[in-house]
């Protein structure tokens, strides 16, 4: 696999991943999608939503407001407990997360203590500063994630809002709406794609933790009893997404949370871990909620959150569960898993993206083999085939040389239109994966193409 | 044309809009798109993409930060001159603008006047309050639009960001990478759909105006001189995307800016104004706004923003023009527009939302005439459809009623399975607005609905 650095320097020259505010000196840990990332991503968001909304009669999209009313972070504990353990190394004034600092220095894993143990155990166990060697911390104190503003002209704690940390919320304060407007019976699923933001304050690994980010995120409704059925069905569909679109099964590990780690509200959780370049990081998490964000919302709000089954006339409060990924995550995971350099016979090398063909930003190039000569037929055959698929059009440098750039960005086929093609109409499509090349006539393109983006 | 209320009724009660954080008393002016909405809105943007970047071998996507470093700001203009001029009534304690009291009152325009000229006016011309009717406003102060947030751990002037006012200025800050990485020549345009925040002190007309809404913006970049021709080009292609998916010629009017209104910077602006319930009102505008953006970009960051002709070997900064349009005035306009409630020659009244299919939330409805014999066929041709088109399952109630109800939020073909469909693999398509039925092979219904689908 690709070092970090060397992915960075690729998803930049290609335009795929660009430095955000780059030309004014950056602005911490933000990132631009070139015209290479931003396809990438619309892919992996269709993706999603073809196989987590789409092929599910049971499930519909909603698209919430970043902006919620602040009784919606009281009612979900974000506003109470949705902090990181902060300290600050009196001596170059550098601040760190506690649990790192433990983590990093000790192996020791410090999820769920408290300020003060961590505290201690950073004193008792003499971990120094990693930035200048000094022991002297400042006592940790809790510092909440959520970027706070101000709505209206007043700048009064009346009108502070806070920016979304995940999309979740705005789905179970939805519920009651879809369930009375969309004719949905127990169980049925909302899936929600969107931008969340979370101040972190050690953002980094490239586009692994970033303090903007989009999150995918489906909340499936059941009856209480069938949630771990629910939770196994959603699990195997996580899984079978990353393989059945290239994620190779070495890239990935399960986790399952044992009993004892779990939250109090949860009965089940398991990430998907994929071999990043510093080992094996969370990619995808699927919790089993039980009732507690829908029991939340009815206590803030004393609106009643209560499902009446119409066959058995039971009431009750639906299970929850919970499959949420980061885009950038996936984006990051497809470009490591697929981006090779290869030894050709030949002895060249070659650089190829492995990525599958429904994700790959451009499914096609089309390629007049002379520019003078065939550049007419190959943007007509261009413009055709861009009403369905995206498309790129390269008529500069050899052929060969084309094909290798191509290669390079993942497009899938190349299409070389070529003297025969005026003749017949037929064009070589050159595979990028084999590099073999079949002749296809024109009108066979389409359904080509489409066959290869089935996953 | 529907009411305003009688629309937002039928958005909130059939899935489209509901109000953001209901469940909470709501928070000003914020929406949250439900099931059918999202399909919408995901429909628009789809169909933007379609036209302005994926048709025109020359655009590119772009996918850039909400959070950017507070120079850009300071390049664009927006830290200082993104405000409203604001008043407050000393009696009532509500808040105006100034600009729109005066037009409110007496059908003057005061865009571009001093914040001591509307001032003035106001006094002289006995504005009263609309709220109370006191004459007792307090002087007009200009009100930043942008919404501030702090990033990391200390709230200091040093930490302090904007959320983007519109999501042009990350194009502008890279158009050198985008250049640079995907060889490109002038003329060439990106295009961008985000969110965008804005702070507005009398956001309002349901989601005409919010404080969240999402932008779909095209930069074209082209050479000094040809802008006027690119101008044209654009406006055209605004007008035609809107007449093409159904928009009524009598809803549309164009508004030419006189050369002597126009900003500093732009040598044309056009607006497109939609009939709202309120009156003809801003949907779309287009500004050919010279090389003023990346000439201030320049300067402020130092970077040159100068583009090499590699034939000509001329250099200059290139000039833009700019379609810009919000999602939400988009799904707006496509309501009023198509939403109608028929006279039958039964006499019966038919609600039906005339929408194009290539908008319609749901392209088909997939219909087993009697639950028991049929919903097993169908609940296979409807997973087969709905790898591809956005579908709705329903089995309950009447035939009848089914169609009412899919003619209501704008199903375009209502597909039934029936006893014959068992014999032969027919299927009665039905279609929405004529209420005509043919009979079809389930082979031939892709096809079917591709077409209806090109716009």
């Amino acid at each position: 696999m690709v070092k970090l650095e060397e992915l960075v320097q690729y998803a930049k020259t290609n335009g795929f991943i660009y430095q955000g505010s780059e030309i004014y000196g950056g602005l911490a840990n933000t990132w631009d999608y070139g015209p290479l990332g931003s396809l990438l991503k619309n892919n992996i968001k269709s993706a999603w939503i073809a196989k987590f909304q789409k092929e599910t009669k049971e499930n519909v999209l909603l698209d919430s407001s970043i902006l919620l009313n602040t009784d919606v972070w009281k009612a979900s504990g974000h506003l109470g407990n949705f902090s990181d353990p902060l300290t600050e190394c009196r001596s170059c004034n550098q601040r760190f997360r506690a649990d790192n600092l433990i983590e990093q220095f000790d192996k020791t894993n410090a999820d769920g203590w408290s300020n003060e143990k961590m505290y201690q155990y950073i004193l008792s166990n003499k971990i120094p500063c990693p930035s200048c060697g000094a022991h002297d911390f400042l006592p940790i104190r809790s510092f909440n994630m959520m970027f706070q503003t101000y709505q209206g002209v007043v700048m009064d704690s009346a009108n502070q809002i806070y920016l979304r940390p995940e999309t979740a919320q705005g789905i179970f304060i939805n519920f009651k709406n879809i369930l009375r407007t969309s004719r949905k019976k127990i169980p049925f699923g909302v899936c929600q794609v969107g931008k969340s933001f979370r101040n972190e304050i050690t953002p980094g690994n490239f586009v692994f933790r970033t303090r903007e980010f989009e999150q995918m995120e489906l909340e499936f409704f059941c009856k209480p009893g069938t949630e771990k059925k629910w939770f196994n069905y959603w699990r195997e569909k996580m899984v079978s997404f990353l393989t059945s679109l290239g994620i190779k099964n070495e890239n990935l590990s399960l986790y399952d949370h044992p009993k004892e780690a779990l939250s109090h509200y949860s009965n089940a959780t398991t990430d998907i871990h994929f071999k990043f370049p510093w080992g094996f990081d969370e990619l995808w998490g699927i919790a089993s909620r039980t009732d507690f964000d829908l029991k939340a919302h009815q206590t803030q709000s004393k609106e009643s959150m209560e499902y009446l089954d119409p066959e058995t006339n039971e009431r009750y409060i639906p299970y929850v569960v919970e499959p949420s990924v980061g885009v950038e995550r996936l984006v990051l995971s497809f470009l490591l898993n697929g981006l090779e350099m290869e030894k050709l016979d030949s002895g060249e090398d070659r650089q190829v993206l492995h990525i599958h063909p429904r994700l790959a930003p451009y499914k096609v190039a089309v390629l007049p083999l002379v520019k003078k000569e065939h550049a007419n037929y190959a943007n007509d055959l261009y413009l055709e085939l861009a009403k369905t698929f995206d498309c790129i059009y390269d008529e500069t440098q050899n052929i060969g040389k084309r094909y290798r750039r191509q290669d390079s960005i993942g497009t899938y086929l190349c299409i070389t239109v070529d003297h025969q093609t005026l003749i017949d109409d037929t064009v070589t499509v050159r595979n990028r994966d084999s590099m073999e090349q079949i002749r296809a006539h024109v009108g066979d393109l389409k359904r080509i193409i489409e066959e290869t983006m089935i996953f």
